[in-house]
């Protein structure tokens, strides 16, 4: 089955933004067994719209359109989509009720402008909007469907979730793309690439086949691989056995084989413990609270962080001793470690953590360029010091910092050596 | 002019990629006067292709196309686009000697299968690529010119460069699309668009027309404003005269007028002033600090900042007497006001800013829901506090929360009302 998804929307034709819902929207459809042959950004007008649509009516099965469902002038998804169907469009008041109640609930009243989002091309099936006040759309012409969801991701998301379920899953009988990510950290791509490739190259021919993607993101390699199988069971037998040829390789840089993130890793293995975390955090400027804190949950383990910028704020904050930055400079293991022991022994939490480094773009010298960091953890009786050089301009720096950083802790909490 | 940009390749239909050349090729087309009207990404199949590139011709005056030169039978845009305009394809001696001399150079011999990308179609013009062995192709068919060069962006960029300068520019003659970006903060989407839309639906009938497109953001809205103008005087004057007009419009919301995000609008403000900041975040768990710090030069203005997750390093760190925990609970407005002056006195900052709240998915009550977050500002002897009530998960939240912080930092900086 062919899959076509549109994104509506001039401002992402322009050079500052790409269209990401497609991702997302790529990834459900795969996993019931479709393939996305064609994706498009369209502008916010109606003709061009409807030239594209008509288009992908004559070969695609699905046609998935994000965005142009809003109130204004600008939206023009319904109109374009009931022109090419020559259907003519009525206002639906279950609709009108639902955004005046949800503006009522905030104590406002419904704009007439967004009276506009209650018209629906007549025989198209109303898909509700928990987060927004743009219902969906779903329509049939021949063997052709066609989704309209809102643009923004946390609206569009659970709706589209919603469709696959009830829709368009019951329609393919659990043919699919099945898929596993694994995460790696603290080696290269080219590192990763070279020790999986002589693996992966095998799983091409087996009975239930298996493609293999290497993906590098800053501070992980990503390896995801897809089976096409008839069913899940098949699926997941191959792709268990695929995870852990590849973990007998990489052993602890694979830090999930789930999708998650190193935060939640983290996350779990402290909570698992019963222990707490403390960090003081100089170039990172609390990215690693930040990131930590993103976990639902994580208040139960996250003690406290202190972000010292400044060397009063090292020896306020975390108890450095000034003598100690003098001697060795702000940016040192001496000073992380500090930071670290610091932080850990005025909070009394299990584990600190101390990041001490140069972020850039000004503030590097030759003996320690823009990139060095300093990242200094101790779990209990342990403690583990590292000097990092990292690439790229700051935001970049403070992400893989923050990285080597949960890595050190996941590495320190499951006893192993790195 | 209108112009439309299609990768080819089935890699980037995948939940994993996406397509990124064409911002760079967007941004030299609008910066010579093109419209992008269209960008697609299209499988690595010649019937789909041909069809795409179809459609374009019928409206497009430039159709730039991306990927698909390689040498192996994945790569079919040449065929496609001989097979749209209904050429013959020859091969040009002149790219065989070329490829072969670049194996050459690194001690190879050409393989066969190369031979391919020599296939030129009748009438094109070859575009030499300095850094891969795929030439790209320059034709024309009735008012449309179509460009054929290569994926890799170390490939493609250089090239396309030469195209824009030798060819297209030229035709151009100093027209262009001109932009600036409003950000707005404090006002929900449609109260922006409410106010704006009656002034920017005159700026299209303009001698220097401008069009207007709203976007809502998470914590902001933004205004991208387009001037199409024959060089940059006539469209900077028309620009600078609608921002001035928003401007009295939306007075203080707007913090942005050059695209710069709030986190650098403090950031300057804070350093104009030469004064200091520090923060005390509960639910924001550090993304405050980790967003003014993404600023190059933060270091000159952030002091430090503290992350109090548990109601004992509120004491400890923010100096917050447990007797006011205990009577108003974490989340409130003493509490927040607390953190602000206990951060701001300890560590000697001109501006303190305190934040408590539940970011969720648990902590809620009836009372005081998930997304109730309490902000305190303190910049010298005023304190401003309020508090929010945010929608959507954890991460939503947060930014939120961040974003109303600096924007309380920002009017009273500015000792402007809200």
């Amino acid at each position: 089955m062919n899959a076509c998804i549109l994104a509506v929307g001039s401002e992402m034709l322009t050079p500052f933004r790409v269209d990401t819902n497609s991702l997302a929207i790529t990834e459900r459809l795969n996993a019931i067994g479709y393939d996305v042959r064609l994706k498009a950004v369209v502008a916010d007008h109606v003709d061009e719209l409807a030239r594209v649509v008509e288009g992908a009516l004559a070969w695609a099965d699905l046609i998935v359109i994000t965005g142009g469902l809003g109130p204004t002038e600008d939206d023009i998804t319904r109109d374009a989509v009931a022109r090419v169907l020559e259907t003519p469009m009525d206002i639906d008041e279950r609709i009108v009720e639902r955004i005046k109640e949800r503006f009522a609930r905030r104590g406002l009243t419904m704009a007439a402008i967004n009276q506009r989002q209650a018209m629906v091309p007549r025989g198209a099936v109303v898909l509700e909007n928990p987060n927004g006040t743009a219902p969906g759309l779903w329509l049939e012409r021949g063997r052709t469907a066609i989704v309209l969801l809102p643009g923004p991701p946390r609206e569009m998301t659970p709706m589209f979730d919603a469709v696959i379920r009830e829709r368009l899953a019951p329609k393919m009988a659990g043919r699919g793309l099945f898929r596993r990510v694994l995460k790696i950290t603290g080696r290269s791509e080219s590192d990763v690439d070279s020790h999986a490739q002589p693996i992966y190259s095998r799983w091409t021919a087996q009975d239930v086949p298996i493609s293999t993607t290497i993906l590098a993101a800053l501070g992980q390699t990503e390896l995801h691989l897809t089976a096409h199988a008839p069913g899940r069971a098949a699926a997941d037998a191959a792709l268990d056995a695929a995870v852990r040829e590849l973990q007998d390789v990489f052993g602890p840089s694979v830090y999930s084989v789930d999708g998650r993130p190193l935060e939640a890793v983290v996350g779990a293995l402290l909570r698992e413990r019963g222990m707490t975390i403390a960090m003081a955090e100089s170039c990172t400027g609390g990215l690693l609270a930040s990131r930590l804190t993103d976990v639902p949950g994580s208040s139960g383990y996250v003690e406290r962080g202190v972000v010292c910028y400044s060397n009063r704020a090292k020896t306020d904050l975390a108890g450095v001793p000034e003598s100690l930055i003098a001697e060795h400079g702000a940016v040192s293991e001496p000073v992380a470690r500090a930071m670290a022991d610091g932080i850990r022994t005025r909070s009394g939490a299990n584990v600190g953590v101390g990041i001490t480094g140069i972020a850039g773009p000004g503030g590097g010298t030759p003996q320690k360029p823009v990139g060095t960091v300093a990242v200094a953890v101790i779990v209990e009786a342990e403690t583990r010091v590292r000097t990092f050089q990292f690439i790229g301009p700051r935001e970049m720096v403070k992400f893989q910092a923050a990285q080597a950083a949960m890595n050190m802790v996941r590495l320190l909490l499951l006893k192993l050596e790195k």
